[in-house]
Formats: C-alpha cells, structure tokens, sequence
C-alpha cells in the first residue's frame, strides 16, 4: 500500500513537524504518520512559543532553515523582547500564539513540501531488521517499510492523566494514549522511565475583571523570530499579570489530601522549573504570593490560559482558589488543569545525531527524550530529520558545538549527562552564551544550514548582506571622530562624562551607558552614516562592538575546549584495555560512546584524572 | 462549582451547536458540556452542507434565526444550486465547506454569545429527580445542575469503529467515544438501538490527476444561504466527478470476506441512502460504475474527501481500488474509510418538542434520534434548543407543522413513524413541498422565529420588505400590458407563441418557457419597472405567479388537513375506555401520545378506521 519511503516520522507535534520539514527538503521521502490529522501541531499546553532560552533556540532553528519561527512570526498575537535590561546574550524573544492558527499553518507548510506524505494512524512498533529500523507497523496492522525512522511521540507513551483522585488513560485532555512501542523497545534493551508535566485551568475570558490585573502589552516596535521577511506585528493583544494570595493558597491547600502528587500515585517525575501551582506553594512555604500571567489563546477566542497556575488538584479546589485570585472573583473555567505521566527514554542512550545507539536509523526527539518545552522538541526534530536524511543518504552527521548553538548544548547535555527530571533550557546551560545569542544565530548557522541543503539561497545571501554591513559599519565606527563641540551636548544629556578631544564614535560606544540610537538621535551627521545599513546589521555591528572583549575571552575558551572536542575516539574503541579508568568512568564510556575527548570530558561520572589516562593512552 | 443553568447542552455538534445558540439567544443561561473544545461543530463526515432537501432546512434554520446558514456562508469554498432545470421545489442550495474554518466560526459565534459557558468534559449520566431532568454527572465526578438538559451525543454512545476485520471504540476516528448515558437510560425504560454510517478515505489532492476527472465548478452567479446579509463567494473552489468501473468493483469485492458489513460483524442498520461504495456494487450488481465526487477540504488544504467512496473494506482493498478510478491511479491515502456503529433512541419515544415522554426537562436532538446528516442534527438542535428554553420559562411548545417546515415535517415523521434506518431529509417527504420551498423559508418562519424572540428585528424588517415588495411586483405584473410590437421580436428569440393583442405580463409569465429575466433583457422599459425591487423579491413574485395553481392546491390540502390538526387531544387521554380502537393503534396511541388528531392519523399502525372511531369519541 505504501511505497518505501526514506524517513518516517512518528508523531506530528513540535518535533515531528520540524523532523518532517527537514527531511523533506534536504531531498528525503517522507511520511507523517500521526495519531489524527486534526491535530498536527497542536501546542499542548501554553499558547506561547520562545522565552528566555528558547527564544535563542527558535532563531537557532530558523537560522538553519527549520521553520518554527517562521510559523511563530504568522500567528503570534504578541511579541515581547525579554530581558531587554540586561546584557544581549540575555535578549530573549518572546511570542503569545493563536492556538489554532499556529497549527493550521503548520499543516500548511507541511502540506505544501511535496516530500511530505501523511498517514493517519497510531505506530504500535518499530520494524527492526539486523539491528537497523527500517519501518513501522501500525494498529491498522500496516507495515511501512523506510530506511529511518523518528520517533517522536510526545507525552502520549503510555499516557495517563490525573485530576485529583481520578486517573484515566490519554496523550493529551480528550486524545488516546499510544501504548506498544514503549514495551517493544524495553524488550529490545531500551531503558525507559517516567516523568509527568501538567496544565492550568482555562477559563472564559469573559469572567474576568481585567481592572484588578496589570496589563502586559506587548513591546512598541514588535520584532519578530524569522531571519526571512515575514512580518511584524500591526497589532497586538495584551496578556495580564494578577497574583495568588494566602487565601488562594490555603484552599489549593485542602485539596492536598488528594492531590495525586503528594499522595504518590504520580511516580514520574515533574519539570523543577516549571512546577505546579501546589508544588510553589508546598516548596516555597513562606512566599505569599505568586505571578499569574493572564494569556489569551488567540486572536478572537474568549478562552485564556492561566500561566503559573498548573495543578492536578480536584477540579473544584481548582476552581475555588482560582476564584480568590484578583480579577478571577467570577471566573468561569472551560476545562480544569490536569497533570500527565508518560514514558521517556534516557537520552544516553543516543548518539548525538539523536540516533539511538543500540538500533542504527532510528532516531528520538522530543518529549521522548525526557526534554520539555515545543523549543526544546522541535529543535531535536530538526536535528534528528537532518541526520535521519544523512544517514539514508551516506553523509556524514551533522552535529553543532556547545559552542555553536543552544541547540548544541541541549543535545550534549542530554547525550552525556542524560536527565532525571524534565529537561528544559537555560541560559545558564549554556557555558558560551555571549556567543550564542539570539541576535547573531543567522551568523552562527544559515552557512551550515546551506550547506546540507536545507537553508534557502535566500537566506545566505542575508546573511551575507548582514555580515559584510557589520563589518563596514564597525570600520565607519572606528574611524569616524566626533569632536567635542559636537557631541558633549548630548552626552550631557545621557550623563556621561563629556569629551575633552575628537574621539572616535566606537570608543565612544564602549561606555556601557551610550548606545548609538542614543548617539543618533539629534544629530543628524551621525544618523547619517547608518542610513545605507540594515537595522539588524547595526544592531549587531553594536554589540560586537560594546561586548567584544567578553566575546573575546569566550572565544579563547571554545579554542582551548575545540582542541579537545578535536580529539576523536573511534566508534568501537576498546575501552576495556585501558585498565586505569575508574570503575565508573569505564562504565558511562561504554555506555555512551563519546565522539571526542571533550564529549568524554563532559560525562557525568567521566573524571578529569579518567580523561588525562584516555589521552595518555590515545597518545596525544 | 457552577451556577444551576437554565439549560445543559450535551455535545458540540451540528444539533448542540444549535440548540446552545437558540436557547441562550432567547435568554437561558446555557452550559454547553462537550468532550473536547477542539472539537466543536467538526464535520465528521464531509465538508459540504445542504444539498437536495438538507439546503431548505439551513434555509429554515436560517430564517428562524439558527446559525447554520451564516456559518455556512462565511466558510464556503464553494456554492451550487441543485436542480435548477426543475421546478422551484426542487430548487436546493449546497455548499462544499472549508472544514477548519466551519468549526471555528461555529466556536466564534457561541462564544460571543454571552449567555453560553463552556465546560470540557464527557456526561456520563443525566440527573433525575421526580421524573425530570434537572442536570448531568460527568466523568470527572462534578454535578453541574440545570433546569433542562438537551442530549446531542451524535456517533459517540458506545461508538464502535470498523476497518475490514479490525474495530476499536471511538466516536469518530481518533476520538473516544461515551458510555454511561445510553445504559443508564435503557435502566430508566428509554429504548435504544443500534446504527451505522460510514465515511470514505481521504487522499492527497497532490497525487490526484484531474485532467482526468470533469471539473464540477461553483455557480457563476453564486448564492447563499442566510437571508442576513452574508457576502455571497467572489472567488470558488471546484470539485470533480469521475467513476468507479469493473475493475475497481473487482477489486472491492476481493474484500467482502473481510468486510463488517457482510460478515454480519456490524448489527447496526446503515443509510439506505448513503451506502458505503460495498453496498452500492452489491445492491446494484448489474451497474457497472457509480459516480464519485472528488471535494477539496478547504481553501488551502490538499486534503480531498473521496464522495461515494464510503467504505468499511479493510484498507488494503480500499486503496488498491482506488487506484482503479480514472484520476486516481497514483492516489495516495491519509486516512482510510471506516464504519461506525452508535447507540440511537428510536424517536418515537419523544413529543413533537422534542422532550421524552417518560422524563421531562430531557430533550434529544440530532443523530441520537437515529437521523444522518448535519442539517438533520442542526434543525433538531434548534427546535429541541428552543423547546427546552420555552420549558423552562412556563412557555407554549413551539412546534412546526408538516405544512409549514421540513423541519416539521422531520420531527413529525420521527416522532410518529420512528425510524428503522439513519433518516435523512427528501423532497418526497413533504406532501407541501411546492409550499416548503427554499426561497420562501423567511416569509414562512421568520415571523415566527421573531415572535420567540430567536430570529432579529432586523431579519423581520428583511422579510416585511420582501413580502410587500412581492405584493407590489405582482401588482406591477398584473397591470401592466405589452403590446405585440414591443415583445415580439423576444418572443420569437425564445420560441414561444406571439402576441396578437396586448397582454399582461403575469399571462406571458404564465408560460413555462418565460422567465422575468428574458422579458427584461433587451427591453429596458420593462426592466425599468423592477429597478427599486430586491432580486430575491423579483424571483419570489415570479414563482408565486408561476406556480399559483399548484401553490394554491397545496394550501387547500393544508387546510383540510389543519382540520385535522387542530382537532386536539388531551395529553393524558385514557385510550383504554375507547374499546373499539385497534390493538395496535391503541398501542402506538398510548406510547407516542399524539397532541391532535392529525398527528395520530399519521402514526405507523393507527389506522383510518381507528381516526373515526376517536373523533366519533372525542365527539367532532
Ligand atoms: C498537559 C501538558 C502540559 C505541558 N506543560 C508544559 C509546560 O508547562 N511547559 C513546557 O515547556 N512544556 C509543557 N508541555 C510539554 C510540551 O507540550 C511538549 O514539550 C511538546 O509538545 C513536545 O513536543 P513533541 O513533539 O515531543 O510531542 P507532542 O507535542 O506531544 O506531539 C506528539 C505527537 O505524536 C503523536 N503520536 C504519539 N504517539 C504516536 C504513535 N504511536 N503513532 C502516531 N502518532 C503518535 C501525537 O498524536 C502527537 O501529534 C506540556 C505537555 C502537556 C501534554
Ligand atoms: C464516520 C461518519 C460518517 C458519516 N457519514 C455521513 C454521511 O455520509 N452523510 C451524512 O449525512 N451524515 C454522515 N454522518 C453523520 C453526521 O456526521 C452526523 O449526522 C452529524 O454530525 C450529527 O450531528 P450531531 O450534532 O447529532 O452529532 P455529532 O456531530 O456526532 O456531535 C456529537 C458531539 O457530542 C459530543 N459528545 C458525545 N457524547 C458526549 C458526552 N457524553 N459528553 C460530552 N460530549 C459528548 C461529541 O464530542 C461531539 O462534539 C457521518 C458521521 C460519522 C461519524
């Protein structure tokens, strides 16, 4: 019934979705294959894509050709650029979402990739021939032959879903769990666990007095995810913060006796950082209060999303303590917060092209991958659509640097420290993050998106465009003197010390105080020679300029570190023969199998003193 | 947890859809309970509404003041008037939907209604006290109180899907289905039954070559539905007709062993007249290819819904008939046909407002009454939606007559025949049917829709100005003469008999080759006469002079029988005193309870003789 396709992917959320783009355009055949067709791309949780972080990871993705952001940019409602007060390796885009426009447009990106095929239908297994994959069997009984395939299935393995003491089998409030492949690659050796997340309320937006809450509009000049020119918001919709109180507290309180979380009948383990309401309150006793952000899911809906505010508790304790929060006092609820377990596999059991060590062409990526978070998923599924293509097609894989890229230090740190609790990223995750900010992820990766056939023309001639600028407008910086007479006027105003001969307009810059807008602005000579540049481009020519000593500095350590990462170790080295490893050095080698030195230095369990013996050893 | 509400809706689809509108439009506070809120209003089936018979119930819906025809209107990709080459009767708008967006306007519209809340859950029972229906229990345990409860369950009670020889409970594909509600009403003494339908694959419009296929385009001059003021299409999608052959049936046939149907797998009873594509090559042996209409999903998407392609053959065979068909010889498949098998309660079991007999409060509209179709559903929606408003302010029924409405005509069948298989909506139902046409349903029902406070001031201002503009073309029409000079040249154009002295344009109407619009073109006094009149009221005034003999035969026959009608009969009538009856009119008497006279003589198995003998006893 099916021809043999390259690459089936299993599962059409966040990471499906960009698997499947990327496969297909780089020239692999492909097939969808997903639980209902109505649902492709649905965002399980918060309407909202990007944040501190993931907004980096978002760019990443775009830069590379994948297309979460272009889909981000078409169907936001709200822009916001966060942590706009701190340093721009802490610029953070930010988007709210129309829920159902987000979804619908990637169907349409989808539907429109004349590799993309679709199969409405629930995998039950992974055809496995001479330890490769090379298909999957459904519950139809329909057995699809590829040559990879990319499991990518979500929240939905074994799913079941609590509110209070109820407990009932589902992938999502209203969806069917997908049971058997977890079973079948337990079976094949695959260690497996299980980890929980959990959802707010959501609530009519009718109900709520938005008098009583603060408005969050979204930022004056709107900018946006995509480095292609796809179109910033005209207009937008405000989200609302309020707060709980002690009151709302001690009745989420009562319904701890119930709570399927402290009473233990929830064994996986939930997201640390992005924790239920009653789990703020039980871990932070003496905080009085915590920050509800209000969100609308869309464009026209009255539904909301009450940020901050996930629970498992009873739905009527949900809905009591809701109704204490200000502006909440007659709110009515749609559908109540609910908390899902799920099966993941520890991620090191993967290579990191995200192929799975133990069955070669086949790939996880995802919420599979004990990771949380669409950011977090999709950018694996690019990865592992990138590599399954490759693979198929004999090339080599492709991998990005700590160093290169957030979504290289995701993939390193799941691939070599696994994860015991939902992973989701941080900017203090990554060890470079002056280098890898949001405003130059174009520079970092559309050549190497390019070049394994998946960024446009278009887009290298961007960046191209952008670079070329930022280096002429830093020349012009550097070279441009402004005398006093000209200048102290304005920088009296900023109050900054005042100049006492010519100086250059970059010497100028490297107070932290002064910023170019602010140099332009009134004096026409200066705006001047920026009018032939690209926004972005002097923005860009701006921070290299102000943070080039930080950049500098991390640059110098990406060198030291490449050497490292520079050292191979060959993919069935004997680890067994080095007799001075540590009994648990040799242990996690073996299991993980580092492509490098540096990867082995940055195993959990890999001593520095067991890395000095494998260098030694290796003779370098 | 909540508030009692007036009125609890059970299920989003076509008939809850409109049964929350109606009830909350006229002033109930309403709860609309469904399982999923991505859901609502999805067409399960495919993504057209109206059609022969179903187009003059959205125009009825329309003109009371439902929501169907300006849903309708706003998501169409497509509009075509059937039967034109007939008489106005028969006259039947259709339109091919975009699926996506038909929902989502359906959700916009409930939602900007203030009186409707939503609640995400599944019923699992009704709650009764002292025989009346006074709100539901849902699966998470909550009682949420009402003093009316409508059910519109659809496809989901004990929903059971086929696939050649595999099945799996769902409500539809990829949904779960819902249990509870019909156990707990055969307990109560409600009887159920069980039915089918069926849906075809869905296929890439990709792989599709339709230089092969006739292209079925929209009309040139498109309609619409609503008498509001809905924009009619500037731009139309097309459909495609192309036909199955021997070889495809060949094909087909190599499944009927493992096919559900004819294994005797599936119980239910199926739509005689919407037979999956099995069932039409075997009823029909000797027709060697039967039409099939391709259908675009919507605007944007490549999905295509296969018309008469409805199966329950396993998939294998599906596809390797399709293949077959002329256009589809690269078809490639997303999702494949099933069956599903559904409780229904035979209608006979409720009164003509659709209330139960046996509980009061409780009302049942749409596929849960064993009808197929959308248009089917929504009507019933409305009128149980309204009924269930009119219960719970102490208001009369409000009831349609077989002379006034197909959706009269619907209930009225229901209620006395009952049904033995899905039923769906013909012309030939409707002894009025030259009354019941579809471009008078305002002047019929607006009046009314407007006095229960359902359809707008502004939608009976419409119809007062088309009813006294119909008055005055006629008028016009009567009065003014041509002379032989001034048309004879048209005459002869359209190859009817010339004149020989003056006439009156109503004579020259009355000649069936002669439409309005030919005496107008080239004869610019003529159409200077209907410049200030609406379009709409120039065709309702030709068509009532048209067809005034018949029209007028009709009303006769209407008011012999509202004789009949209006003959009531007490609702608790003791039918044991009256000893001459039959037995099995005596039966069907006491369990379907008829309100006049004219309702018995309709009941299947009261017989003439049995109307004499009660009229005789009620003394007329
Ligand atoms: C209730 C809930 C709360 C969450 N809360 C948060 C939060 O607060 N913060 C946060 O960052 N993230 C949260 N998430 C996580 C976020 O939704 C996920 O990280 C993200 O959606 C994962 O993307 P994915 O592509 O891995 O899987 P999903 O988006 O879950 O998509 C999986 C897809 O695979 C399909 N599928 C699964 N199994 C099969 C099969 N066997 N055959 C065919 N198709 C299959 C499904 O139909 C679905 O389309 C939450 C998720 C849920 C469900
Ligand atoms: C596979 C299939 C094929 C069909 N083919 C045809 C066809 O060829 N021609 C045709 O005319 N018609 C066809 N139909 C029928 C058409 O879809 C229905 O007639 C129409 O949708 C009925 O509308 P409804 O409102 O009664 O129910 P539905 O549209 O089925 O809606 C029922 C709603 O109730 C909700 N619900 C159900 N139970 C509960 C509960 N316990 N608690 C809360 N919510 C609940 C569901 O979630 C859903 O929203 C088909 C239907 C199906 C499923």
């Amino acid at each position: 019934m099916f021809e043999e396709y390259d690459v089936i992917v299993v599962g059409a959320g966040h990471a499906g979705c960009e698997a499947a783009a990327a496969a297909a355009t780089m020239g692999s055949s492909v097939l969808l294959v997903t639980m209902n067709m109505h649902t492709i791309a649905q965002m399980s949780c918060n309407p909202a894509m990007g944040g501190v972080a993931k907004g980096q990871i978002v760019r990443e993705i775009d830069a590379l050709g994948g297309q979460s952001g272009i889909v981000s940019d078409k169907t936001m409602i709200q822009f916001r650029m966060l942590n706009l007060s701190k340093g721009p390796a802490m610029w953070s885009p930010r988007c709210q979402s129309d829920r159902v426009m987000f979804a619908q447009e990637w169907r349409n990106i989808l539907e429109n990739n004349p590799n993309v095929d679709f199969w409405q239908d629930t995998v039950k297994e992974v055809i496995i021939q001479d330890g490769k994959a090379c298909g999957v069997t459904t519950s139809l009984g329909i057995e699809i032959k590829s040559k990879a395939v990319v499991l990518t299935n979500g929240t939905f393995l074994n799913g079941l879903i609590h509110i209070g003491e109820k407990n009932f089998g589902g992938g999502r409030t209203g969806e069917k769990s997908a049971t058997g492949i977890t079973e079948q690659l337990v079976n094949l050796g695959f260690e497996s666990g299980r980890m929980k997340t959990g959802t707010p309320p959501r609530v009519d937006g009718r109900s709520l007095d938005y008098s009583k809450m603060e408005e969050q509009p979204g930022d004056e000049n709107p900018g946006k995810f995509s480095y292609t020119n796809t179109t910033p918001l005209a207009k937008q919709r405000s989200c609302w913060i309020t707060y709980t109180n002690s009151e709302v507290h001690d009745l989420l309180r009562t319904g701890f006796e119930k709570s399927p979380m402290f009473s233990g009948r929830i064994r996986g383990i939930g997201p640390r950082y992005c924790p239920s309401v009653e789990d703020k309150i039980n871990r932070f006793a003496d905080k009085d209060r915590h920050q509800i952000f209000v969100e609308p899911e869309g464009w026209d809906t009255v539904e909301v999303y009450v940020n901050g505010f996930s629970t498992s508790l009873p739905e009527d304790v949900q809905y009591a303590a809701l109704r204490k929060i200000p502006g909440f006092e007659k709110a009515k609820m749609f559908r109540p917060g609910y908390a899902i377990e799920y099966d993941y596999f520890p991620p090191t059991q993967l290579k990191s092209t995200l192929e799975t060590h133990l069955i070669s062409n086949l790939f996880f990526a995802g919420q599979i991958n004990g990771t949380t978070g669409y950011e977090e998923a999709a950018c694996q599924g690019l990865m592992a659509g990138i590599n399954a293509h490759r693979n198929v097609y004999d090339l080599d894989p492709f991998i990005l640097k700590r160093s290169e890229a957030y979504i290289g230090v995701l993939i390193d740190d799941l691939i070599n420290k696994g994860t015991e609790e939902p992973y989701r990223m941080f900017t203090s995750r990554a060890e470079y993050r002056t280098l890898l900010r949001q405003d130059n992820a174009d520079i970092r990766l559309t050549e190497k998106g390019y070049e394994i056939g998946l960024a446009s023309q278009e887009r290298l001639a961007n960046v191209h465009i952008k670079k070329q600028q930022v280096e002429e407008i830093i020349r012009v910086l550097s070279t441009t003197k402004v005398a006093p007479e000209d200048i102290n006027s304005t920088l009296e105003t900023i109050g900054t010390a005042l100049l006492k001969e010519k100086t250059t307009l970059s010497q100028l810059l490297k107070r932290p105080q002064i910023s170019i807008e602010q140099l332009t602005t009134g004096n026409p000579e200066i705006a001047n020679l920026f009018v032939s540049y690209l926004p972005d481009s002097v923005q860009q020519a701006e921070i290299n300029l102000k943070y080039d000593s930080y950049i500098e500095k991390e640059m110098l350590l990406v060198e030291k570190m490449n050497k490292l990462e520079n050292l191979g170790i060959i993919d069935n080295f004997n680890y067994d023969v080095v007799t001075s490893l540590s009994y648990e050095g040799r242990d996690k080698l073996k299991r993980i199998r580092p492509a490098t030195i540096g990867q082995a230095s940055r195993i959990s369990g890999v001593s520095p003193s067991d890395i000095s013996v494998l260098m030694l050893f290796i003779g370098r």
